[in-house]
């Protein structure tokens, strides 16, 4: 138990890494691992594309900055002040320095995409840190169209992207983000 | 490493549950762990509502089960014809003899809720596996639309129910369900 618990206290959002590569590896352990996530059915249906190349990297994170902007532009989504700043730096990789991001991807058909891949993503986030690595959901790298770019992450024109995970040897391990107690509407118990 | 290694392989959909009740401390303890899950900005946005009375367990699985079979019979979703049987048998509760079912609930205006509810279920299951508890999420039971429940539950009308947990002391671990190999799409490395 008590290594749970200390896995729980270990996994943080990491943003910032070691310039040192993931050996394919250890990434593929953290894959088998995340086969044993629960999803709707048993229908498994998340497929994974692995990016451990810094040029590939930053081509994925220019398409999906140029993305979320051109939405922005045209009242597709709202994007705060704060990101679109951000997103029109030429600086700024949504996927920081990290040598490795793990796309998770599903068919569009399954309507329970969403919920089977952030199953997934939690085992891959958890995995990662049993192993002394660090992740973060990068929801900003996920608007790939590119259908080249797509393409060469192996994307089905079927399939949809959910979950950019980056991968890393974490620089430091981030105080936790506050968070607050559960949450608890209400309890039921047996009338006695 | 080992010990998380063996609580991935221990974490199994449980349906089949000892009469004996979960402490609420335990399930308190549960759902603290539950708050370090990941959710899209730290937003936090998930509630609980802890039932653990057979009788109120009851009339949700047949409030849920009524509204499936009406909206197939209204052709608003498609149910296999072995689901329609099952549902239609008034023996069948939805959440089989668990003696307590947590709803995760969250905010209908949060565009992140499927996936934050995923991740914070994916805690739950864990932390009662690292517990010698079982866990099954149950889809077929998040059908609660009867006002009076909804309040009994303490669930506000801007809430929406994504994930009903079952909860409670597994009679046996059951063998894994069979899961096919890491589908990885591409694996793209730095070119040298």
């Amino acid at each position: 138990m008590m290594i749970f618990s200390e896995l729980l206290q270990k996994r943080r959002a990491i943003r910032d890494f070691e310039n040192k590569e993931v050996p394919l590896a250890i990434i593929q352990d953290i894959l088998q691992d995340a086969t044993l996530a629960p999803s709707a059915s048993n229908n498994q249906p998340c497929r994974f594309a692995v990016v451990s190349c810094r040029k590939t990297i930053k081509a994925l994170s220019d398409e999906s900055k140029a993305n979320l902007l051109r939405d922005h532009a045209e009242k597709k989504i709202h994007l705060n002040p704060g990101y679109v700043n951000l997103l029109q730096d030429e600086n700024f990789n949504v996927f920081y320095n990290a040598p490795c991001v793990i796309y998770i991807v599903g068919p569009k058909s399954v309507g329970s995409l969403d919920v089977d891949a952030a199953l997934a993503a939690s085992y891959i986030m958890l995995g990662a840190a049993a192993r002394g690595l660090g992740t973060c959901w990068v929801a900003l790298g996920a608007n790939i169209r590119d259908p080249r770019l797509r393409a060469e992450l192996g994307i089905p024109d079927t399939c949809r992207i959910v979950a950019p995970i980056i991968l890393g040897h974490p620089k430091a391990i981030p105080a936790a983000s506050e968070r607050h107690a559960p949450d608890i509407l209400r309890v039921i118990t047996e009338a006695r």
